[in-house]
This record gives structure tokens, C-alpha cells and sequence, in this order.
């Protein structure tokens, strides 16, 4: 082994190795370990992301960016400083395969519609009174509610309410980037007008696990805003249950045309801890974006503590160790988002369950 | 034309046909215009049964068919008229494809589990307190409910309450029958034991749209009960808009895991017709059965007129003519089964739209 | 049980049951047992027809029935005994779900295009120059090719050669007649014009698993003919290995725009019986309608010997235990088609396989 | 527009984007053009390779890397000027998805077995008397045939020949870099023992469209080896056609069991460009990597010439106008991969035809 090092390190192979460069050629004898690796080791860093500062950032970008003076959206992305280096912009790189971003939107602003190979999807974080424009059907969205904008749909934004609106955006930005065939369009007329009433969609689909005759036939449609009242009631429906080990009492957000997650590139979970729950600690190769929506405590990622409170964000990269802790008095509630079904598309998903909780080696602290 | 007709009439062919026959042979040229017909003529004709009949059946059955001595269930099928002549037993169609039938089950009485190759469904007539057990979990059902039993799966019923209870139960009995696959396998326990906590599908569903955790992969398991007040609240969502010109409003039970109708062979449908709506007339190659859960009305079906209220059942044979009314001051809700996924396993589904209301040219009466 | 059959056949069950099949109502308690049986009890029974008989009919209807008289195609179909009482025409049933028949065409002759709901494929038995007309493509067949029509497509045939020629025809014709949902259209021309090159597609798929560019996407086009020296190519590939137990050496046509069998309802083989063959028994859901193309031997059927010959067909139905024996010194060649394919989209396939081979009760002759 | 640029090249943005992104966070409105394109604006760039260059490198690797000093697979890869900035070892990225590389293999020289995440499909260049074990078997190879090893299947090479052996290596490395999700793992044995016979899979497909029952149910196991014999005869069944406007005559290469690309994420063609052949233009987003197999010509790709002749590979990355021209008195026959699966798999397969040829703006010249 040694041998093969030195064989390696080699100046007959260094040589060699760069003489094949100057003509676009690779040694896959010298690339295979780290092209092909053993198990994922993602570049990928787990962080974590205070409330206080995204919000302070995003309150400052109010007077600088407006509708008016440029940018489609005003909303500031996280960037994993594991994946910085990739150019340009880092490729908007939560995890290697997912974006995410806070939007702040204004009274009265409005963000122009148009449409792209991209899908998205948002989760309330503050306000109420905006609305999401998608294809043609104004979805209003309060805290707690989430709601889908898939690939190809024409999407933009408008704000009726009195406050500062928040919320989270996830697309799957990194992965298009990554894989090729980006398209975007801007839609003729700025925001797009409603054709349908309001909240179209989503009132059909208040009654649970039935559907309009009209949506029989699978389609990437949204059922609009998924609320909270529902999700909350589908978890208070779980508790005389036991929780899952690893994540709680969790539910999916889904597409009932076809079984599928609602967006059909990105899982987004709702999960609750109830008071005391300390999960097990497993690992998979989806990657995963948390936003705490309510309560606080801390994960373990790789050994390393990660203290969150409402409002933060957090990453747990592909195939690192994690285990939950709620410290709330009471129930603490974890907005997730996965690219699990990119994973499952290629039979790529694997799992591995610890059978003991991690040691705690240090306590994250953002990188200088 | 008529010099084909003669030819084929003529004692040459009449010989040549039987002769063959002797041999267990069949002759094409004469059995093709019947066998490959230009449009569907199903043997099914358009019935109805009034609830009276069958409810006055039911208790007399009462006395005679108790679980003790014989039989596993106590339940009275619809035989449809056109199809009794089919060897034997009418194979229990209703409809070409599906089985109906209302069960009556006494409190403290139990039906033994089984399982089979057919699929099923139930719909919760009258009455409150009784339960199935399906695989291994206790699901109460009262009046309204919605309830599946998959191919495959163990099930049996059981009764805590203190009156009586009605249910109508669907299965694709002659469509299994037909094409074969039958297999049937009673439970060694009787009535299987609760392995589970009560309710523990459904409770975990009543939230809407999102979904367990655990239940990401397709499975064909059920989500219990499908209550009347889910089932309700998403009629209610819906009556802002304007109402399906067939079928006013309509949502239909799905099976969360895969998009698809809860039960996978058979569809289900609760319909809202509002106060004064005169549906448009419509056909398509599924056949129909109705239940009419609240209200009165009338449907006409190929110019015949089917007057009913609540608890009256009648059928919609493949590729007839229909349409519905509601008389009732306020809403009529139909239940409905349908042999739709059939169809569209094998691009059968054909729809037709008439742009006219259909003259009447009788009233249905029971065949004497 | 005995006390449980002596309710069943008492005076009281037999008036209840009476009382209501006169308002077309049945008894589940009295007809579950034979409507959902324990396992498949087809009323289909095996059978054998000799090529010497069906041979000796298509020359007399040869004088009979003329394109012109009347009669879109001078064919003969198997009728299975068992089935025989199926109003009308005893659905054409040569299996539960499977029609057969043997088609003569005579040179010069024409058999108009039409299209149907029902799916078709041909077995070519004797003869060359004859073709059929799919999709506006000449497809020439000789003897031992494969042609398939799948659901919807247009097709006709015409006869280009200078003697007759015969082939067996096997469509879904009774499962369609069972489940519902035919249409049928003649050709407004008679027979389609070709508009393609002839044998365009089977030429271009004369290479074996390379298919061309142009049918990347899933389509239900048929491949042209199979023809007879590659389905024997594949059969000699196999020769150096072990055959396989209950089907010898076993090739499976298929359609490869899907991987699925070429025609999407109805699975075809070329069954190569090895010198000295002598298969084990098994049983399956699926039935099987077997054309002797070369060869002779005998099949055990439930116990019976079914002897066959070059030309032959025989049936095993629905769950029956059966083997193959070679007789012949040499190879045996069987093509076979079967209903597997509704069994698996339903999930109901399923097979059993014995650990002896079968006693032989008797031989089969055929019934008065 | 031009002030829109300005207020984005202003110091205010420029110093806000600084700030946050010391907290790793990014600005949307600076990164959105460039992440969220309006049409695909691959980094991979149009690149061709000499057959010369690559076989003289690999001549001089012979004697350096051995099985036995390291590296277990002798192999040089093409590496996209345009990619070559990705870390770690510019992913190994031919095309934005694909890793192609050439491997030499010297008579008695054995590679040893492994499996991976990753799926391979290697092309014989040059040479006989090689083989691969791919899950037991043995399988053959000579120039002109195709082989696969999908995800997760053990595989090895060895060599009975007595010439030095080249074949062309294809796998989605940087595409599975980038996604995330590698596994790799050594077999035990070193190069796995044959446990079926020699060419077992190919010798039972050899027939064409029929297949071993055996295989009915989908499977991701090779065929073996695809030999040229049968690619040639169906590119030589099409000849009588009108070649594709863009492609030429061209096949590609499928798994029998499932209809798709013979490996699941790779498309990979067979085109026989016939003499004076001069294609049409068009563009999509899967980009190919080409081999050339037989003859000579240039390809236009975004108005550069791109000459080549037998031996040579050139690349065309996503979205660039491509035109092929033969240059041989003859056919000349390209073998060319593809992540159209991977596009498709996500719905990002666009394509777009131009309706007249490129003007030549200049003639590639390797990069200095
Ligand atoms: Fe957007
Ligand atoms: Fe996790
Ligand atoms: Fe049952
Ligand atoms: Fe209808
Ligand atoms: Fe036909
Ligand atoms: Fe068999
Ligand atoms: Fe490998
Ligand atoms: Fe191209």
C-alpha cells in the first residue's frame, strides 16, 4: 500500500500525469479514489444559519433592492461553504443538489411572473396576506403554510397585507446547473393576472384524501397552499403513536394526482419533536435543509452540536451522521427539504441506522 | 346488405355451421358482428332497487342467516336482470365488472376474517359503531364513511354499537370471475386480533394532504376510514365555483401512496348535486352504480327516467346515455362505484358529451 | 358442516333465496363459495383439435364463404366446450380470455382493413406470399412468422403468392366481450393502401437489440414480422445450456420500444422440446392455447394424454397441472400464446410447481 | 437596462454583496442571470481528440502502469477544456454528465473485479480475444461490439488474446460526482470466477426480438456483448430508407427487458453516415460524446469544423448547433453516447431543428 502511494507520488507518474494534461487527458489511475469514492464524501460542510442574521441582512436589502430598480426577487441565498468554490456563484449551493433562500416581500410590491426549468417550492416562515400567481390562480399564504411552484409553471408574487411578508424558497437550482438544460422566460405581463378565483385549488382539497373528478389524471399541478391547520392536524393525529426514532412524528407534503412528493424533484417534510425527544442517530445519501419553525434544541451532525432556535436554518449533507434533541416545553417543529426523489430516481438512496447516540466532540460556530 | 343477410341465413351456411360446431368449432363470419361490436351493448340494463325492498329483506334475513349458522356475511346482492342468465349464480354483476351488495351486521355480532383475491370497498349506509379489522387494525366506520379492503388483504368486521348497521359493499367479483385468478383464504383466528391501535390509518391522514413518513413507498394499504366529515368539508370547498356539467360536484377516494383511486380496480365517487341542478347528458364505456346517500332526484338513462331518494341503488350500464337531477330543496349526495380503472388499464375509456338533455320517453318500473 | 349444508339445502334458505331473485336481488351466503372460490376452477376444460379437421372445414369453406359473399375473413375458431353455453357465440372462447383460429387465404384474395378494441396476432402455418396491411405498411409472412396487431391499429390482408395459405389468428376477444368496452371500424377504402415501403419495419429491426432512432419513445407499433430463421437463431443460442424444466428452450416475443410482450395483452412463444424431452409438471393462473408448428409428442393435462402432431392446437386452461413430451426425433417446436399478461397487471399470476411427474388417468379423446 | 447594469456594478450592491457573503450567504438578484439561465450555456466546450495522440500515451502508460504496481484499470480519459476547473480532478468530465475514456489491456493482463454506483458501457476499438466478467459471466469482446455493466454490478476484464486490446470506457461519473451517492467496493476474489458459461447472454439473444422467458421480468443485467454483426445488419436493413436528416441511419442500443437504453442512464447509438451524406443542423440539450468507428468527414458544431477520421472522439455539449458530414467514398459509422435518459428522466429533453446548414467560421485547433 505504502508502495503504491510512493508508485503514485512518483515523479515518473507526476510526470507522466502532466504531460497527458497539456493535452486535455486524465489519469484515471491517480483520479479513481477520489472520482469514484467508497461512500459519499460530500463537499458539502454542515453550517447552520441565525435568524438574526438573515433577518438584519434582509431588512437592509429592503431600501436597496426594490421592485423597481432591478433584481426579480429580493431574497438572499444560503451559501454552503463547502461548495464556495464552485463558479460561478457558488452554483446558489445550500447542499450539493438544493437552494435555498429567504424572500422578503413588502406591501404592495409586486414580483413579476415567468417561468423555468427549475422547481420550487416555499414555506411561510412570517406574515400574512401575500400571494403566490401560478398559472393563472392567486394562492394566498400565511405562516406555516407551504406551498409549490413546479417546473415550467409560470409563477410570480404580489403582497395584500400590512407587514413585511417572509418566507423560505427551495429549488432544486444547484442540480439543473449541475446536469444541464436550464430554460427561463419571463411572462409578457409583468405579474400575471388571475384567470381563476382564489384559492382555487386548495379550498377543492380541503376535505384530505379526496379529489376533484377533474384531477384524475396525474399532473404537476399545485393544490395550492397546503395550510398549516392541516398540517397540524394531520400531526396532532399521529400522537397517541409512537414517533419515528429518527425523525419524530413526521408527514410529507404530497401531489395527490400521483402519490408523489408535492414537488417532484424536492421532499419537504413538517416534523415534530414532542418534549424530551432525543432521536437516534442515522445517515443517508439524501442531503437535507432545515428551517426551525417552532420550539428549539440542537442536532448532532458528524460529533459536532448544532444549537438551533426559531427562525434558523441548518444543513445536513449527504451521508453525515445526525441524531434530533428537542429542548422545547413542548413540541419543537422542523421544516425539512430533501432531494430525496433525485436519489430514488437513480436508485441512489441508501440508509444506515446507528445503534447508539453520537459523542458530542465540539459546538458549531459559524466560520469566520 | 340484404343479399349478405340472405346468404347468411341460408340452409348452406346454417349447415356448414352447425356441421362444424359438432367439432367445437365456431364460424367467424357469422359471429363477428356480434362478438366485435361497433360500440359497447352490454347485456347490463339500467335498474334500480328501492331501499324499502331491500331493508324489508335484510331484517327478514336477520332471523334466518346469523354468523352461527352459515354463511360469512349477511348481505343481499343487486343481480342485474340482463346479466342473471351468466352460469352461475349471474356471477353477482351488477354491472358488467362489479359486484354490489348491502350487508347487515347485529351489534356483538362478528364476521370471520378472509382474504382474497378480489378487491373491495364499503360504504357506511347506517349506523355507527361497528369496525373492521384490516390487517391487523380495528377501523370503526359510522354513516358516510369510506373504506377499502385492497386484493390480498385480511379483513372481517365486528360490531360494538347497539343498533343494527347497514353498509353497501363493492367488490370486482364478475370481473374476477371472467378473467380468472380467483383465490380465497380464510383466517385461522376467526376474527383476526388488533395488532394495532384503533383508527391508526385514518387518524394519521386526517390532516389532508400530507402523508406519514413511513408510507413514501406505494403500497396498497389502506388509510382506514375515510370519514363523512373530510369528505364533506372538501363538497364544502368546492361551492364557490361552477359545478362539473355531468357530475356537479364530485370528488373521488384516493389512495395516497400512488395518486391512484383508493381501490385500485374500482373507483368511488361521493357527488354533490346542488339545489336545481339538471346535469348535461353524457356516455362513457365504464359502467356505473349508484347509492343515493341524501336527497331526491330523478336520472334519465338511454330516455328512461330513474326516480330516487335515499337509499335507493340503481345502475348505469357502459355506453348509456345520463344524466342527473336533483329535486331535493337543498343538496343530494350520490355515492358511486365505478369500473373506470378497468378500463383505462387497458385504454378502454371512451367519453361522449351530448349537447342536448335527453327527451324522456318512460318511467323506469321494476321488472315484474 | 354437514349440519351447515343441511341449513343450505333446507326448504327455508331455498324460499328466501327464491323470494328475492324475483326482485333480481341474490343471496351472498348461497353463491360466495362457487363465485369465490378457494382457487381458479375454470369452466374452460383442455382440449385438442387435429389439423386434419380444421384443415378438411377451410377447404369446403373455401367454395363457401368469398370475400365477396360475405364475411370480412374466412376464418374458423377453436370453441371451447367448457364455454360453449356463453351467450352469444360462446364469446369465442378457446380459454378464458383467448380466442383462436385458423384464417385461409386463397391468392389474389383480399381481406378488407378495419380496426378494432381488440388486440391480434398471427402465427404464420403454411404458406408464402401473403401480407397484411398494419398502419399503411405490407408486411410479408411465410411460414413460422410472428405478425402482431395491436388495439386500434388498421389492418387488412392480402395474398400475392400462387397457393393457399393459412395462419392462426389469437385475439382477447372473450376478455374484451366480458369486461366491456368494444368498438369496431371498417376502412373507408377496403383494404389500406401501403404508404410505407414494404417490410419497412422488420427490416429495420433485422439486427436483433439495436433499434432504430426513431422509436425511442414507447409506441405499440409492431415490428413487422418476426421472422421464423431469428426466432430460430435465438433457440440455437440456447442449445448449449440446461433447457428450462417445465418449457424446454423458451423465446418470448416482444415489443422493444417497451420491453413488454409484443402484443401488450397477449404473451407469444416459440417453445423449442429438445430429443428425448420430458418436462416436469407445474400449474399457473394464466391459460394457454398451444399450436403444434413442428413436431409431435404428447402433453399431460390434469392427468390426461393429449397427443400431439405437426398442425395441432390444445388448450390448458386455468391452473391445470401440465408437462411436454418430445417424441419426435429431433426438436419439437410449440407456439403458444397466454393471457399472463392481464393476470400481471392485475397481480393475480401465480404458479406452482410439482416435485413428480403426473400419473396418466387416461388419453384424451375428443368429445362426441 | 443599461441602468439596471449600472445599479448592479454600483458600489452600494457590491459592498452589500460583500457583506453577506462573509456569512455565506449570496445575493439572488447579482446570481439569478447566470444560475438561472434562459437557455442552457454549457462551461463544457465542442473539443475533438486524435486517435494518434491518445494510442501513443497509452503505449508509453503500458510499460509504466502495470496490474500490479497500481491503479486497477489502465485508462486515459478526455477531459473537457471547459470543465477542467471543477475540483478534484475536473470530475473526470468529458461532457457536462459523461467520463469517456480509452483503456489498453495487454494479453494475460487481468483487471480485477469491483461494483460501483456508477454505470459503465465500454465499445471494442481495436483488438480480440478480451473479456469481461460481469456478474459471473464471461463475455467476449471484439471490435465493433458494445457492452454494458450497469449500477452495481461486479465486473473485470481479462485478456486470452495476444494483441493489445482498446476499447472505449462511457460512465455518468461527473454526473454522479455532482449528484452525490457513490459507493464503490473490491471484490474479493480479485477478478471474479465465471460461474455461467461463456456468452451466455448474448448467445441466448442472438435471434433478434425474441427473448429467453427467463428474463420476462425487467432486469438491468446485460445482454453481453452486442456484436457488430448484428448492429451492421440492422443499419444495413435500413439502407433501402431515407436516412434521419440530422442523424444518418442510426440504431441504438437497448435492454430487451425493458425497452429503455441498453444502460439506464446512457444512451448509446450506432450511425452509419452513408456516402455524401451531409446532415441537417439542429441542437439539444443532452450532450453526446463521439467515437468515430469507420471512415472520415467533419462535423460542424456552432460554426467550427471539426475533421476526423477513424479513431478519433469529439464532443458536442449541450445546446450547440451540430451538423455531421461524410467525407468517406463509403459509410463512414460514428458510435456516440448520450444523457438523453438523464434529460428525460427530468423532462429537460428539448430540441431544436434549424432549416439551413452553419457557415464555417473556422477549423478547430487543439488548445495549446
Ligand atoms: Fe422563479
Ligand atoms: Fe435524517
Ligand atoms: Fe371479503
Ligand atoms: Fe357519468
Ligand atoms: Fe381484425
Ligand atoms: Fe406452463
Ligand atoms: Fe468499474
Ligand atoms: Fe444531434
Amino acid at each position: 500500500m505504502a508502495e503504491k502511494q510512493a508508485f503514485f507520488e512518483s515523479e515518473l507518474v507526476k510526470d507522466f500525469n502532466n504531460k497527458i494534461e497539456k493535452d486535455h487527458l486524465g489519469p484515471l489511475w491517480s483520479a479513481i479514489p477520489e472520482l469514484v469514492s467508497k461512500e459519499p464524501k460530500p463537499l458539502a460542510v454542515p453550517y447552520l444559519w441565525k435568524w438574526a442574521t438573515l433577518k438584519e441582512y434582509l431588512l437592509e436589502a429592503k431600501e436597496i433592492f426594490t421592485p423597481e430598480r432591478g433584481g426579480e426577487r429580493r431574497a438572499i441565498y444560503l451559501q454552503n461553504p463547502g461548495l464556495k468554490e464552485r463558479e460561478p456563484w457558488g452554483w446558489g449551493a445550500a447542499t450539493q443538489n438544493l437552494y435555498a433562500a429567504v424572500q422578503l416581500i413588502l406591501p404592495g410590491e409586486e414580483a413579476p411572473s415567468h417561468r423555468h426549468t427549475q422547481s420550487a417550492l416555499r414555506f411561510i416562515m412570517d406574515g400574512e396576506g401575500a400571494y403566490s400567481v401560478i398559472n393563472g390562480e392567486r394562492m394566498f399564504m400565511n405562516e406555516g403554510d407551504f406551498v409549490v411552484t413546479p417546473q415550467g409553471m409560470w409563477h410570480g408574487h404580489g403582497h395584500e397585507g400590512t407587514e413585511p411578508m417572509f418566507w423560505m424558497d427551495v429549488l432544486d437550482i444547484p442540480f439543473v446547473y449541475a446536469t444541464g438544460g436550464t430554460f427561463f422566460e419571463g411572462h409578457p405581463d409583468g405579474l400575471e393576472k388571475a384567470t381563476h378565483p382564489d384559492n382555487y385549488s386548495s379550498k377543492q382539497y380541503q376535505g384530505g384524501l379526496v379529489r376533484p373528478k377533474a384531477d384524475r389524471q396525474p399532473k404537476k399541478a399545485p393544490v395550492g397552499a397546503y395550510t398549516w391547520a392541516q398540517t397540524e392536524s394531520a400531526l396532532n393525529g399521529m400522537m397517541e403513536y409512537e414517533p419515528d426514532a429518527y425523525d419524530g412524528y413526521t408527514v410529507e407534503f404530497i401531489n395527490p394526482s400521483t402519490g408523489k412528493t408535492a414537488n417532484a424533484n424536492i421532499a419537504a417534510w413538517m416534523q415534530r419533536l414532542p418534549k424530551g425527544f432525543h432521536s437516534q442517530a442515522h445517515r443517508h445519501t439524501n442531503s437535507s435543509i432545515y428551517y426551525v419553525h417552532e420550539g428549539r434544541g440542537y442536532s448532532v451532525i458528524d460529533g459536532v452540536k448544532f444549537e438551533w432556535e426559531k427562525g434558523d436554518f441548518f444543513i445536513i449533507p449527504s451521508w453525515c451522521w445526525h441524531e434530533h434533541v428537542n429542548l422545547e416545553d413542548g413540541h419543537s417543529h422542523l421544516f425539512s427539504v430533501h432531494d430525496t426523489p433525485i436519489m430514488e430516481n437513480f436508485s441512489w438512496q441508501r440508509e444506515e441506522e446507528a445503534d447508539h447516540k453520537q459523542a458530542i466532540k465540539k459546538t458549531f460556530q459559524p466560520y469566520g
